[in-house]
């Protein structure tokens, strides 16, 4: 069988990815009781006394919701709610393999701002965090920014801010790779939607000085009049601060770093051949990338990765989400900030170690030592900040 | 330690009841392709193609969203949704453990009418069906209506009709013990909240002349000024269309059934004495009945019911819910209508066979016959319908 009919015989056969289960027995009357009614009324009580003690006497602090209205699915774009819940269970099921984490999909019918901020605020009391997931650009900002706001649990859209941890994640060795020093680095991000934006906003917060974001029209810069968005216009004020316009092309000559988060065979080895010496290309389109490894290299990539599992480098979000919402709940933040996010891109980072080398720049998604790291760091970092 | 401690305990041991589990593997990296990307796009994709293979390649079928404001938990009213938690909780523990199917806690932080309707139209895309549960009256009524007319899945307000088959299932069985016959028989529910409106409601549809609902300002009768809504008015002008009128002690009169879903400590054994001949007193005010069996039989009652264990005949929601919601799921029935929940409470009622006596009239809440001879009532009478 192919990789299609594997795949959908897979999720046939259990109807899906994930189940409820329980954890205390109900066997007898006596469980019955202890676990349901009467016993239960007392644990309510408590709770009435306290809400935080919701934390201790139920799932509560060790459940995500992962909400999503379908409309940017990685690689299929608006494939609405329904046809998204297999991505959803996917992801419930890697939150808790590999972090412990219960999540549940939350694929809700309306792509409105105003109703996602409004179903996510009264799903509040039910959850420890909520994991914004496949919403398109620019509501996915909104949301964010709206959530944040109102909300007394941490909420991270994982399409911007899991994509940019594991891709500075990627680019600190990267950097060591091939022997430069951020503060002179020049990158080109490719891509101004959840993903792009994010990460180029990342990279600044981390000290890369130049970050150059470039759409479908070429390179957005502020005040830009087609294309834009608050959201590009502060990125690229930030990022671009003298203006400069042109193609990715033009964009790309001499720069250090590729970072592709837009569209599947979009780049050539000609364009890579403008870029400077030892150019890092991570070329993150799924499943199709900007440019395939062999002909980046050919272009004169020094180092390439991109989001596959069938070559080296895979950049990839399951290195980031498990840990970072493992360790936001752990210690009860309440945002999940850029300090906490910097840490475990540095914690990824550091994991490599000694296996160091252009084939090698970020640990192996399954890699067990990530999500411990990776909590540690952002239990660290929140509590610091 | 006494019942309080041991139930608190045992929520703090696991922090909370159920957990989400994975159904299939992930341990490598193919693993990895087939549950999430690149593999599971192409299960993506056929949904696309077909919204109802959601019910194939994901767990859609057999998810029932247990939805709550905590507005009326039982026994301790309007404690808000975090405090309502470990029921609700409790009930997906119940779901699982008994009829196999999975439920997640929706708490939500709003009361309004609106609010909650437009919150389960949202989350329609990921559930199977949709249990609103300990949400007062007349709210509860509107959002059941409100919803069964706009959502595509079954909804169905436990507190309501759950609590009405198995109180049903009683009496069928109640009615053999003292040897009556049901177009003969008079009852009187106390009560006329969820729990009581949707009883008196069941019973008519049973084939019950006569059933006179009460709440705290006597009996119910069709264009009474106070304390009304519409639904109060719509069942007693079923089960009242005299429009007799009177007290609580008024109404039960020589009546044969009294089936109290309202306080406790409320009758007294010289209030059952004015009852009929063999009177059968359903007290199912949760923790402590309308009145105890103790006082009740010496009151003459000759039947009695109640919520609680350590008394004979508990009629207890659990006899009810898990079958109906596995039956609905399993036929993908739209609607619970009233020939499954009639269905329901003949076949819960069916079961007790050559055990009837009176202190046997319903089976025992964890009897493991209970929830396949439910669902497959409820599976029969969806296709008939």
């Amino acid at each position: 069988m192919n990789l299609r009919e594997r795949s959908l015989a897979l999720h046939k056969k259990a109807r899906g990815k994930i189940e409820v289960r329980g954890k205390v027995p109900i066997e007898n009357t006596d469980d019955l009781g202890l676990a349901y009614t009467p016993g239960v009324a007392e644990v309510c009580r408590e709770i009435v006394s306290d809400g935080d003690l919701a934390y201790e006497y139920t799932g509560k602090g060790n459940l995500v919701g992962i909400v999503s209205d379908g409309s940017a699915v990685l690689g299929l774009g608006d494939v609405g709610p329904k046809a998204a819940l297999p991505v959803m269970e996917g992801k419930a099921l890697l939150f808790k393999a590999l972090a412990g984490v219960d999540a549940i999909p939350l694929c809700v019918g309306t792509k409105s701002v105003e109703d996602i901020v409004s179903f996510v605020r009264w799903m509040e009391p039910t959850l420890g965090a909520v994991n914004l997931e496949d919403i398109s650009a620019p509501r996915c900002f909104e949301i964010e920014e709206r959530l944040k706001e109102v909300l007394a649990i941490p909420v991270f859209h994982d399409d911007q801010h899991g994509t940019a941890v594991v891709v500075l994640a990627a680019l600190i060795n990267g950097l060591k790779v091939v022997g430069k020093e951020m503060p002179r680095v020049k990158v080109v991000v490719c891509g101004a939607g959840a993903a792009g934006v994010a990460t180029a906003n990342l990279l600044l917060d981390a000290g890369f000085p130049r970050v150059i974001l470039c759409d479908s029209r070429g390179v957005v810069y502020p005040g830009r009049e087609e294309g834009m968005n608050q959201f590009k216009e502060k990125v690229c004020s930030r990022g671009n601060p003298q203006g400069k316009r042109g193609s990715l092309e033009e964009a790309l000559e001499g720069a250090d770093v590729f970072i592709g988060l837009s569209r599947g065979n979009m780049l050539d080895r000609r364009t890579v051949k403008r870029m400077g010496e030892k150019a890092i290309v991570l070329a993150l389109a799924n499943p199709v990338p900007e440019i395939f490894p062999e002909e980046a290299f050919s272009g004169g990539a020094a180092v390439v990765g991109t989001g596959r599992s069938d070559y080296h480098n895979q950049v990839n979000n399951v290195l980031a989400f498990p840990g970072i919402f493992k360790g936001a709940l752990e210690c009860r933040a309440r945002y999940i900030n850029g300090a906490m996010k910097l840490a475990a891109a540095a914690a990824i980072a550091e994991l490599v170690g000694p296996d160091l080398s252009p084939n090698c720049i970020i640990p192996h998604p399954l890699d067990a030592r990530v999500v411990p790291a990776v909590s540690r760091a952002v239990v660290r970092a929140a509590e610091k900040s």
